[in-house]
C-alpha cells in the first residue's frame, strides 16, 4: 500500500536476498522500525513477539522462514530444515495460515535435491504465497464491495459506517487486507465510509494499526474502546461489521481476535450484518467444532497490565492495575457460525454454513468426506 | 472499609465540619491522594472530572455539595442555593442518584428559615444518606449471598467464579459496594469466590479500583480485557456476573458503565445469571424505555486516547492511537430488562420486571399509576 507516497508491505525481501525485512508492528503508529530476519530464530522471535501478527502474514512469514532454514542449513541437510519448520510452526498455535504456509513451501522445496536447489525452491514459493495473498486480498476487496453498495445506510445522510475489531488490514496480510479490502475498495470507488474502530485490548492493533492505515490512507474513521460496539448497533449507528479471522472451521466457526464474539453477538442482537473476510487459506478444513477443537492462545498477562504508547519523552509503557493484581491473557475467541452472516472469500460470498462453504471450495468436499470415511 | 488495618470511606467530613474530604480516585492505585472540596465548584468538579463517581457515591457527593452551598451562601439566601443545586445537578447525566441526593437535601433544608438552620439541616440530612447508602449496600451484601449460596459451580473442584464490569464496589458507594457486596459478604461467609475482573476501558476502573479494593481485602481475583468475558463464559469459567448500574428504569433497563450490554449478551448466550445490585435510589420511576430515554454520557475522546498508568518515574500517560486519529468515548450503555436475570436490593432480590419491582417497592406503584393517567 502507498504509505505517504512510497509503496510499503508489511514483509519484502532485501535486494541482497539474504534478509527478510519486516516492519516492527509493536511500535507502531508511534516509531516506524524496520527489522531484519536473517535466522530460524529471528523469525520465531518476530512472531511470538508480534512484530508480526495477521493470520495471512504470519503465514508468509512462516513461508520465508523456510526459506532462511534452507539458507542456513549448512550441513544439516533436510533434516535440519524440517526441524526449523517444526519449531517456527510451534511459535503460535491459533492461526492456520502459520502451519499451511510452513508445510507448502516445505513440501516443494523437500521435491529438491541438492542444498542450492532447495533453498531456491523456498524462495521462490515463499515469494509466489506473498503474492498470492496480495492476490486474494485484492479479490476480498472486490466481492465485499458488492456487498457495502447493497446496504442501505441507517442514516440516510451520513456515510456507511462500518464497524471492525482488531487489525485485518494490510498490515495483518501483504496488501488491502482481508476486512479492511472492502473498505479501502469502496473508498476507492468514491463511497461515503466511515470506520468505528475498536481499540482491541490488549494490543490495541485496532487503536494502533488499523487507525494508522486507514488515517494513512485517508479513511474516515474514529477509535472506540471495544466496550463501546454494542452501544452504537442499539443506536443505528452501525450498518455493517467486518472482522478478520485467525483460523475458521469448514463449518463456520471463526476463531478471531479476544472480543471479536461479544461484537457478533451485539450484531445478531440488532440485526447487523457480521461479516467475516479471509483467503482460502485460513479455513482449516479439519476441524468440525471451533469452540472445542481451534487452540486459543494464552498470552503473557504483563500484555493486559501494561499499556504501550506515546509519552513525554519517548515512547514507553504504564501498568494500569496494582502491581501484585493478577491477570489473564487469552489471545483470541471463537464466534459459532450461527452469528455470522457470511463469509467474504477470494472467490465470492458464501454464508457460514457447511454447505456453503464446500460449495465455493468444492475440492475439499472430497477430502473432508474421505477423511470422514476413516 | 479497612484498608490496611485503617477504616476508610470515599468521602467524609473533615472534623471541622467546613470541608468534605474524597479520595480522588483518578489516581488510584498508583497514588492514593485525599482532596478537599471546599466550594461548589470543587464538587462539581470533582464529580464532573471523576475524582469520585459511581451513582451512589456521586449522589452522596452531591447531597454534601448542597450543605457546602449553603455554609457558602453568604448573602445570597436560598436562591443561590437553589442555583447551586441545579448546577451540581447538571455535573454529570446519566447517573441518578446526584439529582436524586441533591433534590433529596435541597427540599430538607428548605424547610428551615434561617440560614444557619438551613446549613445545619443540609449537614445532617447529607449524613443521613451517607448512612442510609452504606445500610443498603450491607443489606444488599446480605440478599445477594443467597444467590451465591444457591449457584452450582460448573466447575465444582474450583472456586465460585463471578465475573464484574466497572467499579461497583465500596470507592462508588459508601461501604461494602453493590456488585461487590455479595462478594465481600460470601468471602466474610467463608465461601471460595474468585472474581474476574474487567478491566473497564477507557477510565480502568476495574484494573484500577475493583482489583485494588479485592487486592486490599485479600479477594482472589484476576484482571481481563473487556474482550475476554465472552469467552470465558463459553468454556465454563464464569458462574455469575454480578454488575452496578447508573440508572435502572421501573421496567427493568439497566443503564451502566459502557461495555455492560456486551456482557450480558455474553451471560443470555451461555446460560449464565446475570445479577444487577443496586440500592433502590437508583432506580429511575419516571422512564419506561431505558435505550430511548436514558441520557448517556459523551465523554472527552482524550481518555480513549490515553491511558494512566505507573510509568518508570511515577505515575503518567500515554497515547495509544496515532494522535491524529479521533476517537469517541460513550461512557454508558443500555441492557435491556430481557437480558437482566434479575435485581439484588436492599429489600431482596426480584426479576427484571416492571411487576416484579413494583412488587419490591409498592409505594411507587400509586405514583407511576398517577402519573400515567395524567
Amino acid at each position: 500500500m502507498k504509505i505517504d507516497g512510497k509503496q510499503v508491505r508489511p514483509i519484502w525481501l532485501d535486494p541482497n536476498t539474504k534478509i527478510v525485512k519486516i516492519i516492527d508492528q509493536r511500535r507502531l503508529p508511534h516509531r516506524f522500525v524496520v527489522t531484519d530476519l536473517k535466522t530460524v530464530s529471528d523469525v520465531i522471535a518476530a512472531i511470538k513477539e508480534m512484530y508480526v501478527r495477521g493470520a495471512p502474514l504470519i503465514g508468509v512469514t512462516g513461508a520465508y522462514g523456510v526459506y532462511l532454514a534452507a539458507l542456513n542449513s549448512g550441513s544439516g541437510g533436510s533434516t535440519s530444515i524440517i526441524d526449523a519448520c517444526n519449531q517456527i510452526k510451534a511459535a503460535r498455535p491459533t492461526a492456520i495460515n502459520l502451519e499451511w504456509g510452513v508445510d507448502r513451501v516445505l513440501l516443494k522445496a523437500l521435491k529438491k535435491k541438492t542444498p542450492p536447489e532447495i533453498t531456491a525452491a523456498a524462495l521462490k514459493e515463499a515469494g509466489i504465497i506473498a503474492e498470492e495473498e496480495a492476490g486474494n486480498c485484492k479479490k476480498i476487496g472486490k466481492h465485499g464491495l458488492t456487498l457495502i453498495k447493497k446496504l442501505n445506510p441507517r442514516d440516510a445522510a451520513g456515510p456507511i459506517n462500518i464497524l471492525t475489531h482488531c487489525n485485518a488490514g494490510w498490515l495483518a496480510c501483504v496488501e488491502y487486507g482481508t476486512a479492511t479490502a472492502p473498505i479501502y475498495t469502496a473508498v476507492e470507488n468514491g463511497m461515503d465510509i466511515h470506520v468505528w474502530v475498536d481499540e482491541t485490548r490488549p494490543l490495541n492493533q485496532g487503536a494502533r494499526l488499523t487507525a494508522w492505515e486507514l488515517g494513512k490512507y485517508g479513511v474516515s474513521h474514529t477509535v472506540i474502546t471495544d466496550n463501546a460496539g454494542g452501544h452504537l448497533m442499539q443506536h443505528n449507528m452501525v450498518d455493517m461489521v467486518i472482522v478478520g479471522t485467525d483460523r475458521t472451521t469448514y463449518t463456520g466457526d471463526v476463531a478471531n481476535k479476544i472480543g471479536t464474539y461479544l461484537k457478533a453477538l451485539a450484531a445478531w442482537d440488532n440485526h447487523i450484518p457480521f461479516y467475516v473476510a479471509l483467503p482460502s487459506t485460513t479455513f482449516d478444513w479439519t476441524l468440525r467444532d471451533g469452540i472445542a477443537e481451534i487452540p486459543i492462545e494464552m498470552r503473557d498477562p504483563d500484555e493486559v497490565r501494561y499499556v504501550y504508547g506515546a509519552g513525554k519523552d519517548g515512547d514507553t509503557q504504564v501498568l494500569v492495575p496494582p502491581a501484585n493484581s493478577p491477570a489473564a491473557n487469552f489471545a483470541f475467541d471463537v464466534t459459532p457460525a450461527r452469528l455470522v452472516t457470511g463469509f467474504i472469500t477470494e472467490r465470492g460470498i458464501c454464508k457460514a454454513t457447511e454447505t456453503d462453504i464446500l460449495n465455493l471450495f468444492p475440492e475439499k468436499k472430497i477430502k473432508i468426506s474421505k477423511r470422514s470415511n476413516g
